[in-house]
């Protein structure tokens, strides 16, 4: 099956979003970054495009030439998709004009910096049947999709309540200084918009409820705290929300829970039993039911939904993270090819092998000769 | 910089290790997959190559043929390092052949099937002097390298017990019946050797006790289990290790510790502090003193020693499994693209970045008057 | 020191509430129970006061009785102080005539059924001048107490944020049959007043918010969930707080969280630091800070502070349920001394004493020997 | 039922193996103590008598005089049972002599000082057929028995392997000062016995393995490490075992485990499942099974099997150690009654009780007006 031909706007140089998109894009082996805007200024663009090995032919000047030059190459060349990775006031410009000339969209969160922004972009797409997906990265773990595919079947039974959590302490040594609280960009109404907390975590609560549930919030009452006199935005937040038929729920997010790194919790409770997953621990999935034990629900085992196995490459036991376990071997064994100052210890070394045959060798003789100590000096 | 030319052999059509090679080797954008070969087969092989995008006129008919066309080319186009990814007996050949024309090499764990061979390549690569990596992939670990950096230092003291553990039961459904028991490779000595748990996977608990301590083992004596009659080869075991001065250790093995997934723990005990670290909850290290709370330690924080920031991508709170969680977005796109049948739910949709920014507002609006209830009802 | 005289009022026959008092007062040898009302019928009180040793020359009818009688006692013989065990509408009248009459109390909570009763007792214990204690039982642990403590001595700085939860299961599976949620006494309003799980379990996490910040919430929004039209006192509900300064909070109770036991959490969030606590693991206390690995705090360990100390009796590591492992022993040596049926292993044999010390010996026989099998075969 | 008659061998002043006793023999109302030797000092003894509420009369000079003195009496009023909580060297002596005299004993463990005199005690207890538990006190949580009992249910199938670990770091910062090593009892042969670690711990490691099971190991393999030359007793060790039929264990102590406080766990795994629990969280169980996902068992749950429910006193979810927190309330208050200096928050007080129901009254009300702010201002 051929590769689908990938273009990206933004994520050059050190953009640690530009290297989420382009791991996970290759992760199945089913796209091809074939071109691209990555970087404003046009010489880091075309430098960036041969550090991660894009034809130089396909990278653009701006969106415009993107779309403009793309376009005009037959259906079977031309990109299919387009991700896009800008700062968050980009990303309308750029999804109207992708959609106005029939690009499918990979797009970042949060799709517009306003409702009626979103609103005219999907009105847009509905009318030309593009694809458009929104990067709510959290709903790909495949403990998610359990959940959601789960509670969809009717596992939990009737949903009676939704509570989820989004805690980050990041901005609290920020927020105290009343000198550094004036120099963020979050902070900055101009450049975050109307709100900093909702806006950034509160939202992926939100879609994480509506996702899990299969249903929309009919209606929310929130209290949102600033903190400070002379700041304008929302630094944490409780949402009260309301789905249909006595289903209500809470929505909680903050910025100033101290020493919170990423706290994505989320509980579902429902009439024949309740879910509970937190982010930072994204390969346990807890089933509680009345009158009997929780349940540790892990991918990689034969008892999980087809979707969850979808999403899991590896056998039971391995988390997700030994992707990233194996590559950083790799980069050792990239620094010690290219002659860059290393770490002791990053990558195993032959001596390693050498020690691991020898023990295995020795093990076993011991255990033959009745338990008996044996020396395990190498040659 | 340029990147680096990587030939794999082995690792074609479903291969797991096949998928973690390619995957870890893209992921600091410093590889590029230039040739291999992928498959005994040459039509599959070639097919293969297509799918992963390699171009076939490096993909050769074995192995031999790999390193006999490959040095004839230039140094500066030909592949720098081979990924050995085949069944364990075709290591030592390979990597034999591979060392005597002066290729580098990445090769799977275990080394070889025996010491003798093991011996034999480390005499070539010490001659040729080439970078030879075998992967012990769990060293890849920003926390296992941070506790190896940090008894390097001397932040342990003087350590005083390493206990490490390496837990499985994927084979007790196997061993406990007597005709599916005599048709698992595992357990068949021809093809397994001398050592099925040991050498499985009480390798890598030995490999990370003399790697995280930086110390050799000194002697070691085994006791090993079979279980039945019938079986000849360990399916679990407990060894006792020696390292000098006083330094003693247990590495404890099973394939039938019944409900285990990929249990592999560590724990090394010092003179002034601890540390415990689990391979399933691979971002959380625990670090004990004497009188003082235990720390937990996570990846992504200021605190972590350089050598673990270096292998981490992303800031705290994020699980290096979020990689996978945005490959599994991108797999879900690609199956819409090419129209195939998907999940519900496998990627978040412009609806849910419409709702996001409804969601954004109406809590501001919420707030800003009093903390009433509004509607959520969207255009 | 004399032991101080307790009377009881209520907590007869198999109350779980009476056991846990009656533990309470004897477990640091301060209280001797001399007396009270156990059981609303008068032979049954008699018969239940023999069985816990209690005199019965002070068991009385009811507790009017026991007021009138007692007064008449000279000071050095009189009970000291009265706790109030009965059911909730009680508490009132009994704790009014004790406080009129000088005599101390320790309270069950709810204290009252209404505000305006509670207010009466207050005016009337101020007059008094008596000491009155409201049994938030959770307020006891050494962990609890360690966090007050230390927010007081302003280790979280200035508090931003408290968030705390109360949820159960174990309405669920009878609200939603319709027949059975008619006939439990939490969802009649005559007996359980004009809440259930707030009345119940919210004033919990109130008092919990209260105690631990040191500062009085100043307004509340609140919205409950009655989930059925015929189901008139709510199961569920969240609870928007103010405390003055801009410190926000919110507290979430239920009895439909499907699957939870007895799930009261605790996150405190302030400008230094944060701490959270759990009531089902409550001898680990996690302390949170900016760029700090979290402290995981354990009781019975010298780092704590000495109002922690003094709740915990037994060094670090034992948690503090030992005491029942210890009970429970107890309990299986009375049923073999009164020859009732017991379980197996209801407690440890003289054998498992004699297969201990063969154990020692052998073990250090088995070193001594150059680590030789022995037997353990005894005599 | 009549109580049954207690006598105490030692356990006086501050030890805190005396408060376990007493607070354990209370806890099920079936224990009254009635007398005994608190401490060898008589003056001392009698004191402490009256402390905790023992009729002096029955305090008596030594172990022998008690014996002497109640042998005398009835068997209707004689001490049934007599706790031995002496030094270990007293133990052999003490129980001889009660067993010689027919009386029933609860024996702290170590039984004896070495395995002689304890099989010694053991042919006069089958001789005189007398009740005797040695106070192994981890069997007596309840989820300790719920797996006993499972284990000899054939829930597990056969087990097949055993592995107990039982560290802690306490003699940590001892042995690695010269002088203050010299001084510790428990490193001193003349005091400690034969050993440190093993002895002291690794025989409830030991008795755990057994009980367990319910079978007998047949055969030892040890490994101690002593560290220093100047040290003669193991600090550290490992243990091989060997049950019958292929099963194979390993038991796992230490007292430089730095950082470790009481961390006594277990694995027990067999054919058709396992079991994993922690004395540090005694209150989960842990039951692992192949293909299906890990069950968290819990205290006070309809499911759990009738022995466990037995030793359980509280509905699910609250932990044992809630009985520690309600002593320490009524601890609080005791010092408020006797005037004595009390921490800030050491009991719920009138306030407490006030405004929960202020709490509670406000919470329907704002929810019944439609979710609005209301003040929390009392009177």
């Amino acid at each position: 099956m051929s590769k689908i031909r990938l273009g990206i706007l933004g994520g050059g140089g050190d953009s640690l979003i530009g290297v989420l998109h382009r791991v996970a894009s290759n992760m199945y082996d089913r796209y091809e970054i074939v071109g691209g805007v990555f970087n404003p200024d046009y010489n880091q663009n075309i430098e960036f495009a041969k550090q991660i090995g894009v034809n130089t032919n396909r990278v653009y000047q701006d969106f415009e030439s993107l779309i403009d030059e793309e376009i005009k190459k037959p259906l079977e060349e031309r990109i299919e998709v387009v991700s896009v990775l800008t700062p968050n006031f980009l990303h309308f410009p750029m999804a109207k004009k992708l959609l106005e000339n029939g690009f499918n969209v990979i797009c970042e969160k949060p799709l517009t910096t306003s409702y009626e922004e979103a609103i005219e972009l999907e009105t847009l797409q509905k009318k030309n049947n593009t694809i458009f997906a929104v990067t709510y990265t959290y709903t790909g773990y495949p403990m998610v999709r359990h959940m959601k595919h789960m509670i969809s079947e009717g596992e939990l039974g009737e949903i009676h309540k939704v509570d989820i959590q989004y805690y980050q302490g990041w901005i609290n040594p920020v927020i105290h200084d009343p000198e550094l609280r004036k120099t963020v960009w979050r902070l900055d109404p101009k450049k975050a918009g109307i709100s900093s907390c909702i806006g950034d975590i509160g939202t992926h609560a939100f879609q994480m409820a509506e996702y899990l549930t299969g249903k929309e919030v009919k209606s929310i009452l929130s209290d949102l705290n600033t903190l400070y006199k002379d700041n304008t935005l929302d630094l944490d937040g409780t949402v009260l929300v309301r789905f249909k038929d006595n289903l209500k729920g809470v929505i909680r997010a903050s910025q100033i829970a101290t020493g919170e790194e990423n706290n994505l919790s989320v509980a579902i409770y429902g009439g024949k039993g309740a879910y509970k997953w937190e982010q930072e621990n994204p390969n346990f999935l807890y089933h509680l039911k009345d009158d009997e034990a929780m349940r540790v629900i892990k991918p990689g085992n034969t008892y999980v939904s087809e979707v969850a196995a979808d999403g899991t490459k590896l056998p039971g036991g391995h988390p997700e993270g030994i992707f990233d376990a194996m590559g950083n071997i790799y980069k050792g064994v990239a620094k010690a090819l290219r002659k860059e100052t290393s770490f002791k210890g990053e990558f195993p070394t032959m001596r390693d092998g050498v020690r691991g045959m020898l023990f295995i060798e020795k093990v076993v003789e011991s255990n033959q000769k009745g338990n008996i100590w044996l020396s395990m000096e190498s040659k």
